[in-house]
């Protein structure tokens, strides 16, 4: 039954003023039986970046047929336009803003809407909350079976930001802090196959190297957080297939006063 | 299906003690097939007049037929009234504590049920979490299917509270801070259709004004945020259809200072 | 049938950063149609005895047949056990570190399975988010029919923890505050029959104690908040059926001081 189709959500309109609320009314109204999943509404204001790194990171999870609607849009009211992402059987909905980056940047095909049809907006268009007026809808018609080459023209021009990568020496990598979770944990741009390659170059083992930053030295990689010691600060590829830096029982960020785009360096022992 | 009915939930409970989520299971046990939506759970403690403004603007994006819980009951235990208020094809939960006043004053018919039949609350009712003893069973049986007649008699002296409404002169239109988004903007109590009935009798246009509040003064009307510089201030009508004063890319409400209750003024430039 | 099962989710995960999203693409994946209820994801990060008294409390109100995700893990990725646990006609997933105590010494019987058998995780194991990539598949298969006997071997020695008890001695109950919801009110570990047993074993009415705590004190129990005047502290049976010192219309835990542990005494007036 196509319209059980899953939508999910992930915008930086917090949960507290109704924002999501409403839009899941509209969904709603257009797509009745639809499984709508928040991802997170609490991506920092305005933070493109951090809303393309969750994208990325998260999309595969949920089945392929999935709508997923990206809301970040310090653009909302002027002429950016709206696109509409299709790649690895999933369905993007997001402002033109970079957002998607990653998305295409990825090896299999992308076909990208530019959603200028009314026919599938709202009657009453704000100039503040396209999330309501808009992307809510566009995702809704989708999840109810309405073709998306039918909202718009395919163009091959959106936006892209550059993100930054690390930087592979032969006898270091040079990565940054780009995410801090909830519990405080340092999560690099550092994903575990470039890192496995490096240290295959190099005919080391993982316990052969040390991770700096600023004052702070660790030895080798850990295999989980609770190897160490309580309160012990330990460096980990995580639940993001990324190099992270946390401490056993406790908060890195808080304790290192590290942050956003600290640099992180990956040495010889 | 009846038992499709969509539940929204709107609260000053917060998301962290697990309130909401027994509710739910409360509903589940009754109604198992109804969609629950959260509007917000994050109502300030006790704030009747947010919940107030927050309904009345959102419950019109959810399908006809919809079924609204509206908690803040500082009242709990006491003897304070719980009605049920069917208008517009909506049907209402709430304390009878003014929470409702801005859907009692709708220009529609409306119905309001004493809801003291106590077969469709819980058997055990505790002093100080009516919303999971009888706010969330009463949702749940109307919405599968319980006429709300069966649970009570009708009154028509629901509790009111007064809103402060803006004031409008011949020149100037007095208006008033009431909300501030998770972004720091700052709503107004000002609705556009009342703004551009001044505009039309004073020939003007939305250039022709200034939005001055405390030492803050505003050229005109903006369209969108993205139009101004970042970090430019700017009067924008938004997705509540009201005033707002915000900030492109920033807070008003942190750099400003203006807070709940803040005057501000439109005058003709 | 058995795809609408709910799933309940408690965890110290936080709504931030996306974990809670992908757990429910994976049960999505699996599991279909069930039906996912957030109980809270607001822990305290790596508080066990936080998750323990909200699951013992929270669980009965969901549908016979719930199955309930309880996480908070701080072994993740070490040789801790992954405990599938039955009684009541509910069926919990959680790690082997003590959380579901209370769920253990409950007169009911119990059977508690150690699921070991990797067909029923995910091909992909993390260190560091089983949440993901193993308590979610398992509890997505047992919403989905998949018997626990399947899923590993049955044990009868489960990690325990030990939780305060009130201490009842003839003229006084010594309590402690055990959790502060979001209104600041101080909640303790004496739950209301224990406090009833005790009144009748001395004759004594509710207001004919006081309840004391650091220099405060409390004449009675009271039915409900709103009979005191605003800003008065009280002290009420609430929602959790659990002794608590709340403020009408205040914070409890703001004006007091009080906090986690701290002692609280029933005295004969």
């Amino acid at each position: 039954m196509k319209n059980k189709t899953v939508i999910t959500l992930m915008t930086d309109f917090g949960v507290v003023d109704g924002f999501v609320g409403v839009m899941k009314g509209v969904i709603l109204q257009i797509a009745p039986d639809s499984r709508m999943i928040d991802v997170t509404h609490d991506i920092p204001p305005f933070s493109i970046t951090s809303a393309a790194f969750l994208n990325e990171w998260s999309f595969g999870y949920f089945p392929v047929g999935s709508v997923h609607l990206c809301l970040v849009d310090p653009g909302v009211g002027t002429d950016r336009r709206i696109l509409i992402t299709e790649t690895c059987g999933h369905i993007f909905v997001a402002p033109d803003n970079g957002l998607l980056t990653p998305i295409f940047e990825r090896p299999e095909p992308v076909r990208i809407i530019n959603a200028v049809n009314q026919r599938y907006w709202m009657d009453k268009i704000s100039h503040t909350f396209h999330g309501r007026d808009i992307f809510a809808p566009l995702a809704a018609h989708i999840a109810s079976g309405v073709a998306i080459d039918e909202m718009g023209e395919e163009i091959n021009d959106p936006l892209k930001m550059s993100f930054k990568q690390p930087v592979v020496a032969a006898d270091s990598i040079e990565c940054r802090v780009c995410h801090i979770d909830r519990f405080g944990n340092l999560i690099t741009n550092l994903d575990q196959p470039t890192f496995l390659q490096w240290i295959k170059d190099n005919n080391l083992n993982q316990d052969d190297i040390i991770v700096q930053s600023h004052n702070y030295s660790i030895d080798g990689i850990t295999q989980a957080y609770g190897i160490k010691n309580q309160g012990d600060m330990l460096a980990v590829f995580d639940g993001y297939d990324r190099l992270e830096i946390a401490i056993n029982g406790g908060s890195a960020s808080h304790i290192t006063g590290l942050g956003f785009d600290a640099p992180v360096y990956i040495r010889i022992a």
